[in-house]
């Protein structure tokens, strides 16, 4: 067993009891991992004082007894997961139960209050959030590990970019990249040409690109069920002058952003260092998005690293920087590393070449 | 334009009315596609009696106006989506506000209800799914490409598949085939050998296939958004007398099942027959779970095709038909086709080999 299983659900019965929850019923599917190991679907794990339930059916019986983790028991149901949970909850007197409001739909949270009469279902899905925001060395073990694999991949997709081929065609070649490496991508990757850049979050088209023109890659592979993250906005041919000075203004706003990244410091700081290096330059009203998110078994999960964040930084945590300035019509210039908080600052888990000359493609 | 969006949301009109809504928040991704066109994320569409609105941020805005299909608007929010609804809701004196129990969270519907005072939110999801579940005929045609496609991917498949190579290499070279192929997987494939397949949801491990064993595969490729779902399972070398066996009675049972489709006819029925072939030869009782599911612009959407089932069978419904034997510590054959009811009866889309004698592997 890679991870001490039994002391996260410790961790998390702290926080219950400071909630007075005696109970909690986690939902999402990577948080049934976090606390039981069990990697299927559609179940759901029952935390109590002393005991925790996963509670699944027959279809991943053999699999939950080969992958629960000490201190978890498997409850194989046959009706409905709603009934399963009444049964538990009714054996052992529970009364306050804590549920993961983000992650329940309106409808389970129904089946759920109908088959618990007198018995109170508490909105608590920040306690896991919480506990998951700061990484294990054997969680950031693995982040690292997806992290210099993704590294790899994008550096010998770039010998692939060439004039002629279709966002589409790359972005496919590029996901199909991470399952021959061993891994698989986190998300369906971005490759985006020329203005099309300019949507943040642009879906690949049939476009071709063009020689000297601008090409955005975000790409991230996932590894032992931990994810990356990671941008490089890539240009032909003898760069455009305007493609300069934006994607020297976009670098000094993430170097200043994660030069100021340490335990202690607010998420909303790191992203107004950020924002006031592209104010300077006049380009601030070209940055609409936060400035990164946290990452781990999930893409985006928290902490959250915009104004509005209200978290502080700590040891641990692992999270994109990602400053963009998009331009309508012209085009994007994004650059993301997936960072961790050290004890005495930062580490880029990320680190693909950055400097403009890097990002020069060989036609 | 592929479709006719603006048919579609007249009837979904048609249904709202009838269910005394004037308005009906569209939150699912495949639904806001499905009504809209708009292919991208975290969006929202709040459809009412004559205009509907887009409602997304800045990052989608250049694809939603690419992509929004005639009779949708675009409302850029700069705020929540709950105040942007509600924004709405007030300009359009909206009362009865349809959305979507199952797809939206107990916290979501909870940020509506507040920006809402006064008016009345009713779970209406299943408006979206009935209309949904009977396909058009460009979408049977997008599902039929899919299928034709990832029937060609299993057949160049099966000749890689050798003695010594892993269930997860396997798995991913599966999955990298279809980005080769110009599509994706519609989930993650299934690669599982002997005794491992009598997981129906099996996760493809580290073992190394051995000579004569039994290796099922469960895949599914999705080109223009549509789905297709297809099992086979293969063996090698001379086959076991008790996998003929098994192998024989499962392909009866879904044979069976296939022959009872047509319009007119429950669901239900439909599984009864399947079953009733497994009891004939004593294997009921490791038949477990549901015969099949429908598939379209999801894996898994409506019709369910189980004994519980209250589905009448239409023409242009599509799903699977997918009977198995899981025996523990054995393995398990399933056979999974995804097919269309027609006029009179019934279509397999994924029309790949599957006598035991095609499922032979060549070792």
């Amino acid at each position: 067993m890679d991870f001490d299983h039994p002391g996260r659900l410790q961790k998390l019965r702290g926080r219950m009891a400071a909630s007075s929850l005696d109970s909690l019923l986690v939902s999402g599917r990577e948080n049934v991992y976090y606390f039981s190991g069990f990697t299927g679907g559609e179940s759901l794990l029952l935390v109590k004082e002393e005991r925790a339930f996963l509670i699944t059916d027959f279809r991943y019986r053999e699999q939950a007894q080969e992958e629960l983790a000490p201190g978890c028991e498997l409850r194989l149901r046959s009706a409905s997961a709603a009934a399963a949970v009444s049964s538990v909850a009714r054996e052992a007197r529970l009364r306050r139960i804590g549920f993961e409001e983000e992650q329940l739909s309106w409808a389970a949270h129904g089946r759920l209050e109908a088959k618990l009469p007198g018995k109170r279902l508490i909105p608590a899905g920040n306690l896991i959030s919480g506990l998951r925001m700061v990484k294990e060395p054997g969680e950031i073990d693995r982040i690292r590990e997806s992290a210099r694999r993704t590294v790899r991949v994008l550096s010998r997709f770039q010998g692939t970019i060439k004039p002629g081929r279709t966002e589409k065609s790359l972005a496919r070649r590029l996901a199909a990249d991470f399952y021959r490496a061993g891994g698989e991508p986190a998300f369906d990757p971005i490759v985006a040409a020329s203005a099309h850049s300019s949507h943040p979050h642009a879906v690949p088209s049939d476009r071709r690109l063009r020689r000297g023109e601008i090409c955005l890659v975000d790409l991230g592979g996932r590894w032992g069920l931990y994810n990356c993250d990671l941008t490089r906005t890539l240009a032909g041919g003898t760069c455009p002058r305007r493609f300069r000075t934006v994607y020297r203004a976009v670098l000094a706003a993430q170097e200043k952003a994660i030069g100021a990244v340490r335990p202690g410091v607010r998420a909303s700081e790191i992203d107004r260092r950020a924002r006031g290096c592209l104010k300077e330059r006049g380009l601030e009203g070209y940055f609409g998005h936060g400035l990164g998110h946290g990452v781990g078994l999930e893409v985006h999960e928290r902490p959250a690293v915009n104004r509005r964040s209200r978290e502080v930084l700590r040891e641990g945590m692992v999270f994109t920087i990602e400053p963009g300035v998009y331009i309508p019509g012209w085009g994007g210039v994004r650059i993301e590393d997936t960072v961790l908080v050290t004890a005495s600052g930062c580490e880029v888990l990320t680190p693909a070449p950055k400097t403009l000359e890097s990002c020069r493609l060989e036609w």
